[in-house]
């Protein structure tokens, strides 16, 4: 099954809901502390009770790269852990010289057996195409992000007329050949996102910025319906791993998760 | 000892050339391939070999992260092996929306203990603000880099008339209100080196491209002779790790370094 295929498959049932695993061991239920590996642990719950209802899960690198070898082994067992139908996207954001990015994409794609990466645009077109060379795998290539900061460069106007991340739109749907990339693009203001869908052409594209950091999921939603378009999935990672300090933690990420099913399903109907 | 303070021992030593330790196992002597942990062994006989003569070294992530934990052991330990007055430079090129660039900011400089990292802009100043805040390390944001399409994004022009590096540039030295940053230029065209050298004021420079890449280390050198600033470091990884592949191969990066740091300050003085 490719990315592509695995990305699609759980739209089709109406799923646009991406899980980010940003497990922090200060973050989880306290009940967990007693075990051996705590935020492994937790992570299997939350896969366990969303693994039917979740669109991708999003795996943020920074979070086990703060543990170094434990946190690797943590970042492969949880992604071992996820049913081989669900896209796992492995959020590094990466990108570096040819002969650099050619060792990110190994380890990404054949040493944790990501399904998608996350990358940054900066250094161009040679730091993206060993990406682009594993043609099952999917890259959403960050265009506009959800942070505040994302006016100091990303917004920059350029002498074209066009915003920066405007022009990394344009050259990835150039770059994309193969079919196997896509964008990322911040939901905190969907006036941004109204403006700029018709740019998109039949990108996939993340969106981060739903939840903790401000962003309306039924904008959002209403935005794609409105264009006819469904390749979306909307990442949703504090608002859903840490709703609950209690036992019950995956059972309430799992209803949470499916009454935003419920209400997507509702509004793309 | 600050980032800065060990950056600035090493400059006034005269010595410019930081290694680049992009260790490979199958680049790496034959000999060494019995060995239990051969790419560490390689790293610390050239440590062994250059740490008087090195002006930094700069580790890149990518040729670890692809050994999952177990390259992250190998970093750990190469880390804790290089001497205490060198500055280390963790090469991630990393940046995240703040609370991950937080946890970015612990591994590269809690975790790894390294002194020094390397940023990517595109996300903006949040997205760099928590190194910011490690007062006594140093930060080198990529301006320009060394790869053919730079000229993608980095080399765009903006409305304002100016290339987006060289407002990269200008955003670094706003920022630089800690003094603990710094930028990445690449030296392949010296031309552009030569454009663009006043406008660093008085960032330190990393610069690579020399060597493998084509770049010409007499040129950079005179460039920064000509301006009358010394704050800048010249990468070299293929061009001394790999010169040689018998049992001498750490004699002879040593050999060669030392003729380069010959050179460099002949050329300096």
């Amino acid at each position: 099954m490719t990315a592509l295929e695995k990305f699609k498959g759980r739209i089709k049932r109406g799923f646009h809901v991406c899980i980010g695993l940003d497990s922090e061991i200060s973050k989880i239920p306290s009940h967990l502390l007693s075990r051996k590996d705590p935020v492994l642990e937790f992570n299997k719950a939350i896969i366990d009770s969303t693994c039917d209802y979740a669109s991708a899960y999003k795996i943020n690198f920074a979070f086990y790269e703060r543990d170094g070898s434990y946190g690797a082994e943590l970042l492969a067992k949880t992604i071992e852990y996820i049913p081989k139908d669900i896209l796992i996207i492995g959020d590094a954001k990466r990108g570096d010289i040819g002969n650099t990015s050619q060792l990110y994409a190994k380890s990404l794609f054949e040493y944790y057996n990501c399904d998608a990466s996350t990358l940054n645009p900066y250094m161009g077109f040679d730091s993206i195409s060993p990406f682009i060379d594993y043609e099952d795998k999917l890259n959403f290539v960050l265009a506009l992000t959800s942070n505040t900061s994302a006016a100091d460069f990303e917004k920059l106007k350029l002498y074209s007329g066009e915003f920066l991340f405007q022009n990394v739109i344009s050259r990835v749907k150039d770059w994309n050949t193969k079919k196997n990339l896509g964008i990322v693009f911040g939901a905190t203001k969907c006036d941004e996102l109204k403006e700029n869908i018709r740019l998109f052409g039949d990108l996939p594209v993340l969106l981060p910025g739903i939840g903790a950091q401000g962003g309306s999921l039924e904008d959002v939603v209403n935005t794609f319906k409105a264009e006819g378009k469904d390749l979306f999935i909307i990442n949703i990672s504090r608002g859903l791993i840490y709703l609950d300090d209690s036992i019950s933690f995956a059972a309430k990420a799992k209803n949470e998760l499916v009454k935003y099913n419920e209400m997507i399903i509702f509004l793309m109907s």
